[in-house]
C-alpha cells in the first residue's frame, strides 16, 4: 500500500551522486576568523591580470572604484606592466604575504597557481575560470584536485567558476562585475551559487533602492560552498537578513544547523531555489555540476527551519529588504492608506491571501478621520482618502498622524509612489509628501511609504528618498504587501520560539534491530505494537481451521489478509478478503486466498493469514518515514489512505520532530478539517492521534541506522479510535 | 447533506442589491455607432473649465498636448476667459452641436448642467465630479436621476466620479490626469472601473515599453458601465487585446455575451478584478458604491468565458502585451536561450509551472550548436551559451539563428537585458544585441528578447527598441513565462473552438413544476428518475410491516430513512438506520426512527420511510445546481461527498453546460485521478458519468424558473455503477 509520494522519494536512491559533489572533502570546516579572512583581505593578487581580458579590466576596475584600500599585486609572467601597475611573475615572487589571490588564468593553469599559492604560503583565492565539473570530466577531475590541495593545505578557495564577491561593508569588490553605481550599502548579504544571476540580482536591488551588506557568487563549490559563506553572513554583525539563490544544498546537515542558528539569532534566511521542475534539474546538472533535490521535500524543511521561500529574483530582493527595513513586528494587524479606492481593493484581496489583518479603526480614529475629512464616512480601512489628498496638500499626513496613532494596528502602508522624473504631476505629489514623510516618521509603530507598482527607483525619487530618510519599501503591493506577512509569520514564530527557549531533545528509543528487505506485515505489526503504537487486533492463522477459530473469537464479520514479506500489494493478487460472515465463509476465503497467492507468487514465502474484525468506518490517514538521499529521515503525513496519491494533501518534516511539529503538520492539511468530525463522524482525540504520530516517528528515528521505509497506511481514526489497519516496513539492501 | 460550499453561495441572495447598482436603467444598450460617436468626439466642452482647478489645467493641457485637432468649447458663467481661451456662460450659447461634454462642476451643478446638454440637444458625456452613490444617500438619489435621465433623452454619459478617457489611436485625452510622454500607442485598450488606477496602469504601461489603443474610466457607472466600453472595444480596429480592471460587473449577463463575442472574434480579455477577499467587499462598496460577487464563481465564470484572470496591476499589463505582441502560436512548445545558467534554471521552473513544454533540441540544432560553442556539450534546453557570449559578439545571433529553426519548437525567447543607460557593461551588451536583433527578426517563429527581471524599459533601451525595432518582450521572466503560458492556453481552446465551429445549443426540456418550499428526498428521486438520472432503487413504506416486506424484496443488508420534505439532515436526527440484516431488525429500526424523528421534529410532515439496498463502495460525487445571484444558475461538481467541505476540491460553471463541458469539469477536480480508478476500485464509465451530471445540470436548467436548488450528495461511482444515494430539491418561495 506504499503511495507513489513516497515512491517517487525513494527513485532518488538510485540515482547517482551529482557530478561536481565532493561534500566527503568538503567536510573540512572553516572556524568564522578564517572565513573573515578571506571575505575581508587587506591584499589581493590579481593572477593571470592582463590588458587583453576583459574580466581583467573589471576586476582591477571594480576594486579601485570600490574604493578598497588595501595593496593589490597583479600577476603576469609575461608583461611587466598591466592595467598600468608593475606585475609580478608569480605568486612566489611577492615576497609578503597576501591575504587573496584572485584567479583568472586558463584552465590548465589554475593547478600551477594553486601549487603557487602553496609555495608562497598563501591560503585564500577565489577562481573565476570556468570548464571544471560543470563541463566534462577533464574539468571533473582537475575540480577534484582542487578540492583535495584545499584539505591538504588549509585553503580556503572560492569557485572555480564562479565570479566572486563584493564585500560592500568593507569596501571590497573582487568580482568580475562592474555594477551599477553607487553600490548601495546596507544589512542583507545575498549569496548566488549562479554568478551571473548574483550580478543581477545586485544591479535590481540598485533600481529598487536596496542596499546589500556583501554579494557573494560561490559558483561549482570546490572547497567554500554557501554553507560557509552562510556561516560568515549569520557572524557578520552589518548584516541583518540573508538572501540566497541556490541550485543546489551541498551539505544538508551542515546547512541545517546553520539554518537553525541564523534563526535563533534572529536573522532571517530568505532562499530562491531553482530546480523546483523536472527540466530544471536536467540544466543544473550541466551548469553548476549539482543535483536538484526533490522539491517537495525541500519547501517542507525550509518551513520547518523557518527558512522563508520565495519565487523569483524580484521577490527574494524585495522581500529581503522588507525584512532588513520594517525589522521586528508585533503583530499582524495593517493599516492602509491610498489615494485610489482601486488600490485600496487590491490591497486588500493581497493582505488577505497574505493572511495579514485589516482591523477595522477604532472609534477614535474613526472620528478624527471624519474632522479631517468628513466625506470619508465609513472610514474603512484600507482607506481611500479620494482625490481629495490632491486639494489639501497637509490632508495625507494629517490622515497618516491619527492612523499610525490607532491602537488596533501594528503597523501602517501609505500607499504613493515616490516622485518620478518625468511625471509633470510631480508637484502635487511633492506637496503631499512633505507631510506624509513627518507622519512617517512620528509613527509610533512602524509605518512606510510604499510604492503600487514594481516600478524602478528613478534618479528624482533616489535624492528624495536621501533628502529625506522616509521610511520607504519599493517593489509594490503587489511583492511587498505578500513579504510583509511572511515577515509577521516569521515574526510570530521567531517571538514564539524566544519565549519558550530551546525545544526539548527527543530521546531516541534505544532500539537495534539487524534486518534487510521486507518485513511482513505480521511483522511490522508487533514492532508497531510493542512501542505503543495501536493496531487493529488480529490473528495469525496458518491453516483453515485456524482462521475460522480465530474468527471466532474475534466475532463476525473479519476480514483476511495474506502475510509475506515478499507480497507488498496484497490485494492486487487476491490476497484479502472482505467481510466474512460465518466460520464456513472464512474456512473457504482461506483456501481460496491460498490458491489465489500461490498462482500469483509461486515463490513468496507465505508466514499465514491475519484475520482481523472488518475495521469501524473513519477517516484514514497515512503516516510514514522514508529515507531522503539529501536530508535523511522525512516523516509524511497525508489524509485520505486510498486518497493521498489523488490529492496530494500531505505534510512532511525532516526527523526528529516534536509533538508540536506533529500538532503544526496535521493543521497544514487541507483535510484537517475532516478530523474535527465531519456527518456521522466523531471528531478525533487530537492528544491521541499526536501521540501515535510522534511514537511512530520517534520509533524510525530510533531505527535510523538501516530502517528504508517505515508506513502505516491507512490509519484509521475515528474518535478516540485510531488504529494501524496495515503496515509496510523495509530495511536498506536486498534480504538474502 | 448540502454542503456549506454551497450555503456560502446561497447567503448572497438575502443581501441587498449594491447601492449604486441600477442596472435597471442602464438596460439600454447602446450601438456601436453610438459609441463612437462618445468615444471619437471632433468637439468637446469642457464645462465648469477654470484657472483655478488643477484637474481643469489637466484636462486642458492633455487634449492639447494629446494633440487633439477638433474644437475645444470652454464653458465657465463667471469668467470670460479661462486657460488663455474665450469661454461660453454655458452648453446652450455654443449654438452648434458638441459631440461631447466634459463636466467638471460641484455636484449641485451636474445635473443642471445635464439638462442644459439635453436643452443644447447634445448627448455624450463625462462627469469626473465625485459625491454620488459612492458617498451617501443623497448622491445616490442624484445618481439615480441622471441614470433616468440619460435613459429619457438617450445620453451616453461617462461617470460619475471617474476620470474620462484617452483614446489614444485618435488621439483624444479627454483625462484629468497627465501621463508620462510620449504616450505609446498600441493594440492593447485598458478598461478600468478606477481612475486613479487607470492613470497609474497608464504610467506602468509607458515604463514597460507597452503601447495602449485605449485607456477609458468609467467610475460609477450611472449609464456607460464596463459592458459599453468592452463592446466599443471589441469593435475597434486597432484594439486586439482588451484589459479590465473591474470591482464590479453590473451585467453579468451581458457581459458574459460580449466575452463570447470577443473570444470568437479572437480578442483576448485580460482581466484584473478586485474583490476576492472579504475586506475588500467592505472597501469597494464604499468607493465604488458597487457589491462585489462570489469570488470562487467569478473565477469559474471567466475560465468558462476563455476570460484570462490576472492578479496584479503589473500583471494585467505585461500579459495583454504578451497576447497583443506574440499574437498566434502553433504550440506550447518553446525553446530558451540565456547568458545566465541560474537564469535558464529559473525560467525552466517557470516554464514547467506555466505548463510550457521546453522540448530537447533536435540532434541537427545539437550538433549545429556543438560546432558553434563546443563547450555546449548536451546543449540542453534552456540552453546556457555561459560567458562565453560576452568573448564573441556574433556567438548568441548564430546560436539563436539556430535554435529559431529547430523544427521541434513552436517560438523562443532569449533572456537578455535591453541596454541600460548607467552600466558601464553595456557596451558587451551592445556588441551582443546587433546579432540578436537580427536572428530574432529572422526567425521562422515567433522569438522575443525578454529581460529576466521587471525594471523599466529605461531611455537607452527604449532608444535601442526604437531604432532596431527588435521582437521585444517586458516585465521579466517571472512575470511574463506564466503570461507565455496562459497564451498558449488561450491559444489552443481558441484553435479548437475555430475548428470545431459553434457549439450546440442546449435545448431545454419542456418541463413546468409549479412548487415552493423543499421537496422530500422521496419526490426529489422521483423527478431525477423520471428525466433518467439513476437513483438507487428504494421502496417507500408507511408502516413497519410495509418495511419489512420491502426490504426481504431487495435483500439484506438494507438502510432506512425518513422521508420528508420538512427535514433536510435526516441523520443528525436519528432518521437514519444503516445495514440492516433481517426484517426483525427493520421492523425494530422502523419504529426508533419513527419515534427519534417525532421527538426531534413534532411538527415535521412525514411521508414515510425509504428502504433501499446498503450501497456498494465506490468514489462519491457532489453534484449541485443552484442559484447565483449575479451570474443565474451554477453548477457544482465536487469530489468527496461529506469531504467537498474540507478538501474544496470543486469545479463550477454557470449553466447551460454542454458535455465537453462536464468532461472539463472532471478533469480541474483534484481527485480526478481517483476516477480512473483506485487500489480495489474499478474506473468509472466516464461517458455515463458525463451523461448523468449533463442531464441534472439540463434537468435543473429546464427548471430554471423557479428551482433555487436540485443538488445529488452523494452520487455514488464505481465502473459503470452511477448512482443518487441522496437528493435534495428546493424551490424559491417558501412552501405555503
Amino acid at each position: 500500500m506504499n503511495s507513489s509520494v513516497l515512491r517517487l522519494q525513494r527513485q532518488k536512491k538510485s540515482s547517482h551522486p551529482a557530478k561536481g559533489d565532493n561534500s566527503m572533502a568538503r567536510g573540512i570546516v572553516f572556524s568564522t576568523e578564517r572565513l573573515r579572512a578571506l571575505f575581508e583581505p587587506r591584499s589581493i593578487a590579481l593572477v593571470g591580470a592582463s590588458d587583453k581580458s576583459a574580466w581583467s579590466w573589471m576586476i582591477h576596475a571594480g576594486l579601485i572604484q570600490g574604493g578598497f584600500n588595501g595593496k593589490i599585486y597583479y600577476i603576469n609572467p609575461r608583461n611587466p606592466v598591466v592595467h598600468g601597475q608593475t606585475t609580478f611573475a608569480h605568486l612566489t615572487d611577492i615576497g609578503e604575504p597576501v591575504d587573496l589571490c584572485y584567479i583568472m588564468v586558463g584552465i590548465e593553469a589554475v593547478l600551477p597557481t594553486i601549487q603557487d599559492m602553496i609555495a608562497a604560503g598563501l591560503h585564500n583565492a577565489i577562481v573565476l575560470t570556468g570548464g571544471f565539473a560543470e563541463q566534462d570530466e577533464h574539468g571533473q577531475a582537475l575540480q577534484e584536485e582542487i578540492t583535495r590541495l584545499a584539505a591538504q593545505h588549509d585553503l580556503a578557495i572560492i569557485g572555480p567558476n564562479c565570479m566572486g564577491y563584493i564585500n560592500i561593508t568593507h569596501s571590497i569588490e573582487a568580482m568580475a562585475n562592474l555594477p551599477e553605481r553607487p553600490i548601495l550599502a546596507g544589512s542583507i548579504a545575498l549569496i548566488s551559487q549562479s554568478g551571473a544571476l548574483g550580478a543581477l540580482m545586485l544591479n535590481y536591488a540598485h533600481t529598487q533602492n536596496v542596499g546589500l551588506s556583501m554579494l557573494i557568487s560561490t559558483g561549482n563549490e570546490a572547497v567554500i560552498s554557501v554553507t560557509d559563506v552562510l556561516q560568515y553572513a549569520i557572524e557578520d554583525e552589518t548584516t541583518r537578513v540573508i538572501a540566497l539563490f541556490m541550485e543546489t544544498i551541498r551539505e544538508p546537515a551542515r546547512f541545517v544547523q546553520l539554518a537553525r542558528q541564523a534563526f535563533e539569532r534572529g536573522k532571517p534566511i530568505v532562499v530562491l531555489k531553482a530546480g523546483r521542475s523536472e527540466a530544471t534539474a536536467r540544466v543544473a546538472l550541466t551548469h553548476t555540476g549539482a543535483l536538484t533535490g526533490n522539491d517537495r521535500v525541500i519547501d517542507a524543511v525550509f518551513r520547518q527551519l523557518g527558512i522563508i521561500r520565495v519565487k523569483s529574483v524580484e521577490e527574494l530582493i524585495l522581500t529581503a529588504n522588507a525584512f532588513a527595513k520594517v525589522g521586528s513586528l508585533p503583530g499582524r494587524r495593517l493599516g492602509i492608506v491610498a489615494i485610489s479606492g482601486g488600490a485600496c481593493d487590491l490591497a486588500a484581496d493581497l493582505a488577505e491571501e497574505a493572511g495579514i489583518a485589516l482591523p477595522i479603526f477604532s472609534e477614535q480614529t474613526k472620528n478624527e478621520l471624519r474632522t479631517l475629512l468628513p466625506i470619508l464616512g465609513p472610514a474603512n480601512n484600507p482607506l481611500d482618502v479620494t482625490g481629495a489628498a490632491l486639494n489639501d496638500q497637509n490632508l495625507m499626513g494629517n490622515i497618516l498622524s491619527t492612523v499610525t496613532r490607532d491602537p488596533e494596528l501594528d503597523a501602517v502602508l501609505c500607499l504613493i509612489e515616490p516622485p518620478a522624473d518625468e511625471t509633470p504631476q510631480s508637484r502635487f505629489v511633492m506637496n503631499i509628501l512633505g507631510g506624509i514623510d513627518q507622519a512617517l516618521k512620528s509613527s509610533p509603530i512602524p509605518a512606510f511609504m510604499l510604492p503600487l507598482t514594481s516600478n524602478d527607483v528613478r534618479d528624482s525619487g533616489r535624492t528624495f528618498l536621501e533628502l529625506t530618510g522616509i521610511p520607504f519599501l519599493s517593489g509594490g503591493i503587489h511583492m511587498l504587501i505578500p513579504a510583509l506577512g511572511k515577515l509577521m509569520a516569521w515574526m510570530e514564530r521567531y517571538q514564539a520560539a524566544q519565549a519558550k527557549g530551546p525545544e526539548q531533545a527527543v530521546s531516541p528509543l534505544s532500539l537495534t534491530i539487524e534486518a534487510l528487505g521486507s518485513w511482513s506485515e505480521y511483522q511490522a505489526r508487533e514492532l508497531l505494537a510493542k512501542y505503543g503504537i495501536p493496531v487493529i487486533p488480529a490473528t495469525l492463522a496458518t491453516s483453515a481451521e485456524q482462521a475460522a477459530e480465530a474468527a471466532r473469537a474475534i466475532g463476525f464479520p473479519v476480514v483476511l489478509k495474506v502475510v509475506s514479506p515478499d507480497i507488498v500489494h496484497k490485494s492486487d493478487i487476491g490476497g484479502v478478503k472482505l467481510d466474512l460472515q460465518s466460520e464456513e465463509e472464512v474456512r473457504k476465503a482461506f483456501t481460496q486466498l491460498m490458491s489465489n497467492v500461490k498462482a500469483a507468487t509461486p515463490a513468496a514465502y507465505i508466514e499465514g493469514v491475519l484475520i482481523s474484525a472488518l475495521h469501524a468506518e473513519g477517516i484514514d490517514l497515512l503516516v510514514s518515514v522514508i529515507r531522503d538521499a539529501t536530508w535523511g529521515q522525512v516523516l509524511t503525513l497525508g489524509i485520505g489512505g486510498i486518497w493521498v496519491e489523488a490529492l496530494k494533501d500531505i505534510s512532511l518534516r525532516i526527523l526528529p520532530v516534536t509533538r508540536d511539529d506533529v500538532r503544526a503538520m496535521l493543521t497544514e492539511l487541507q483535510g484537517a478539517k475532516l478530523l474535527a468530525g465531519v456527518r456521522g463522524s466523531k471528531p478525533v482525540k487530537m492528544d491521541k492521534l499526536v501521540e501515535v504520530i510522534y511514537r511512530t516517528a520517534a520509533l524510525a528515528h530510533s531505527l535510523k541506522a538501516n530502517l528504508e521505509l517505515l508506513e502505516i497506511n491507512p490509519l484509521r481514526v475515528n474518535g478516540s479510535q485510531i488504529e494501524a489497519l496495515d503496515a509496510l516496513i523495509t530495511w536498506q539492501g536486498a534480504a538474502k
